[in-house]
């Protein structure tokens, strides 16, 4: 990996507490770093096993300038391919998702069957040896459900204890029980850090997303201590402990666990109060959908969420699930997708109104967009100089700076 | 400020005569050194203080990637500030104008009043010093109503040459009594300094410009003597004295004064008769307000005009001003920005109808964007050899282009 | 020519029988070089005589940054011309075609004969010279009808062997006696070498096009011989023995010519039979217009093809002709120009249906454009490695790019 010097200083510059350099989020080299140390060598989460259902089932995801189809096979693996033929170079899969028997390539139909071994071509001659042009594969990991690929030719090893923490909170929603309901692709005109800084902060909550703060307590994600808040804080204190007590005698594991800067694969994790009628993120904080996930029973579970490193974040209630894939586009531009999911067996209509389901987080990526475009506009003045974090309401904001800071490090070294 | 040999070599290369090499207008480079050397350290035109009126009030400028929010603070002064949260950098106004009582980020909610101090903020602990964190500020100039900025930590002291130069000459038409009654923004496909190129002759005019030579006289702009317009000729520089001497003894400066390659802050002002009825730059060349300007009482004084480097010129008349900003957006697209003014009391349809102020610059500025364009277009060629300057019609073109390469050297030295 | 060391690598390490390093179809480099040293250097295919066929008549070919204007001058003699005025440099000509009596400058007016000769200007000054100032002229190559332009100073000579070789093949077609009836301008999201590789094999016709595999024999482009096709191969190389003797007896060369990597302006030609009707690349076969070209009596000629490194190809029939012709746009755009002719008297409506004429082609370019818009996402991936070309079907795509990568290294030797 060729990096220029003046880049190398700027890492080696960083300075803890304060956001990042401009050229972190304009530079196409910082992107070009970026794709390469950080999408192409870290676990990133692409979607959920209900996309590929059956066998056949594909979808296709872009990281930068490549292309990986992600499938399900004939004997019900998930898989993943470069999403490019051996042949001359052709995309194989040439839309966001579909179902195939074979992977044929529309040039010339070099076929690869769902293991990515070529299995037919034609006029190639008899010398031809077909298996030395099956398809490049992909690392895929499986968390409760959640798919992960991994460009790199070693993945970081840690992706499994991560699995093995998890597995126990995210399990009782069974997302391999789920359907994906609803998808939002949303390009928002920013660097993707500036993404991932405005999703670890609920500091702009309560001035930009009057729909989010319906359902979350005003203390969920820090603030400073004073005398006036006291009061107000120690019941909430006090309510996390009550349902965490509560949750966890019903096999719902709730507490804390927070590895965002110390893991190569970091992650956070925690089970939320939901303010009001507690049970999920909508406008009233009453489930939007009446089929509870798995074998809930009960609708008060609050909000388990579950932030990584470099690009996700997922919200899990007792009646639906929305997950967050962040997909860098170029240094100023970044695909957010958004998936809602429910019950398998929920029927539209009886058991959930689509409209109800996504209204609160269709509004809220919409705000995050504008603040992430104001952002990237602002960063770009040669005036700007980063910024203190706040160290109540923005430690997480820093601990994804400061992981996405020394993941470089190490990249360069 | 780094700069390529290359560059440097094109620069000193330079051949006084003839139009720039093809670089100084389609390269990056020569786009970032321009918004560094030249928007970077010069006094900019951006507006006027009827932009601005009331306390509160506040328009934005974006020069290259810095953007500037110029406004009226609550004692009436003008001020201007790098349009970036101290904070995590996120643009604070995202409006071209506005009005508000302070300037609150909208993403958590910083607070600046009008000076630029930061009055409010929240989380961000007992040792966060406000004091410190108060916006950038950028240079301001007023001169006679005509807003300037300097992004410069040292401006240019010649402007206030320029000011006591001009005051008297602008003074009459009072722009502080105006109100600006239509803005044009228009985006040419070419080089900032192809649309100055051409705002600086009227070669161009005779075969381009129907509507604005209703009312230029033929050799108001330069001409090739000969034997045939030599009579011609010399009727107009009897008719500029007569009206000279006539508007000088009304208290109305008319004279001459060129320092275009002479001054950091190079200009040139001159008020020249219109042809036909005389009065103003229209259809038909009577005034497009029936209210005159300040306590103008004759309509006929012609157009004062005023052009400055690196971005602007000026018509006054008696009933209307039209100003014109040229702001480089990159290396073949520049934003021209044109508001017309009238007296602040002048009523739409009784005083004045915006079609007939408006018509001919309109036009005019179409077809200057044309001609831009292709000459954008025909730069951008491998072919493309600068050719010469007339020496009768292209002389302040060539001092256009002498002042900015000497600019540019005195920069890089 | 300023090449990088990575690139010069890149262009010596190229492997024979595999396509190209992804650098080739995607980095800005090498774009440019392309530009310089095969689109400047080489002959290049723009049009045909009827586009011009009176004095006056021009039209103008955007090659990469240069506009060249192409015309009929008044003693019918075809020039070309960078499209640039000597003066400031604005583009002459703005439209795809016109008519005119001289070109004049829209910007101030500067007037050029036919010839090129600055003929009017004004304001110049006395000492001015017009003789120094004329239109920089490109060379003019007409082959049979076929117009090609050179811009280089010194063009390869061998374009005249093709040309003696050539117009026996395609003199009786008559292309000077043709009107163009239809044009396609289609911009492909791909690098013109895609394009260009795409055209010189059929390996993917039989599953990409329907429409044009009506007309065309299977074994017309190279198949891998096996016993289960011996036969009809067979009956194929039979067919065109027959075919070829019958019109090489009336006197048209049908012979296979195949110089496409062993001369500087490499070329192929053959006259091939067509399947069912055999008279004409249409939906049926049979000819789309009922008026034949020149003398022509006999509709069953097949096609001639006329294949042209680097830019073009040609189909001759004894209805109509269709013509093709690559002008890279950028690294990663391409513009295909088609252009149908007929028989100058032919009437639409009586001898012909446009529909009918352009339907084949329409549609495959179409399919052509997606095909080479997924080779050009494809080959961008980090994932990607040039594939093997198959020795059957894709030869005539390796001597394209090994006629390719040889002139890179000529001129940068």
């Amino acid at each position: 990996m060729k990096v220029s010097n003046s880049l190398r200083e700027l890492i080696a510059a960083r300075r803890t507490g304060f956001n990042l350099d401009a050229p972190f989020y304009t530079a196409d080299e910082v992107y070009d770093l970026d794709m390469e140390a950080i999408f192409g060598r870290h676990w990133i989460y692409v979607g959920v096993e209900p996309d590929i259902a059956e066998p056949g089932d594909y979808f296709t995801v872009k990281l930068g300038r490549a292309s990986i189809v992600v499938l399900r096979d004939d004997d019900m693996a998930i898989r993943a391919f470069h999403n490019v033929c051996r042949h001359r170079g052709a995309q194989l899969c040439n839309e966001l998702s579909g179902s195939v028997g074979n992977l044929v390539c529309p040039y010339h139909h070099w076929t690869y069957d769902l293991t990515g071994q070529l299995i037919h071509n034609q006029h190639m001659g008899e010398n031809f040896e077909c298996g030395k042009h099956g398809l490049k594969t992909v690392h895929v990991g499986n968390l409760a459900g959640l798919i992960f690929i991994c460009l790199a030719d070693e993945p970081p090893t840690d992706f499994e204890q991560m699995r093995e923490t998890m597995e126990p909170y995210i399990g009782p929603h069974r997302i391999a029980d789920c359907k994906v309901v609803a998808q939002d692709d949303y390009v928002e005109a920013g660097n993707w850090k500036l993404t991932l800084e405005n999703n670890r902060e609920c500091y702009h909550c309560v001035g930009n997303h009057p729909e989010l703060t319906q359902s979350l307590y005003e203390f969920g994600f820090g603030y400073q201590p004073s005398s006036s808040n006291a009061e107000a804080v120690q019941e909430f204190r006090d309510l996390i402990e009550r349902e965490h007590a509560r949750w966890e005698a019903a096999g719902l594991k709730s507490a804390e666990i927070e590895r965002l800067d110390s893991c190569v694969t970091g992650f956070r994790t925690l089970r939320l109060p939901l303010d009001r009628d507690g049970e999920s993120q909508t406008m009233d904080a009453k489930v939007a959908c009446q089929k509870l996930l798995g074998d809930l029973t009960d609708r008060r579970l609050g909000g388990l969420s579950f932030w990584i490193q470099p690009n996700s974040w997922h919200h899990f209630m007792s009646d639906h699930i929305v997950t967050f894939s962040v997909q860098p586009i170029d240094a100023g531009h970044t695909l957010v997708r958004t998936k809602w999911l429910v019950h398998k067996d929920a029927m539209e209509g009886r058991d959930y109104d689509l409209k109800r389901l996504t209204e609160v987080w269709l509004a809220t990526n919409r705000q995050d967009g504008a603040l992430v475009e104001m952002s990237q506009r602002g960063v770009a003045s040669p005036a700007f100089e980063p910024g203190p974090y706040s160290p109540y309401t923005e430690a997480l904001v820093e601990k994804f700076t400061n992981w996405y800071v020394e993941r470089l490090r190490a990249a360069i070294a």
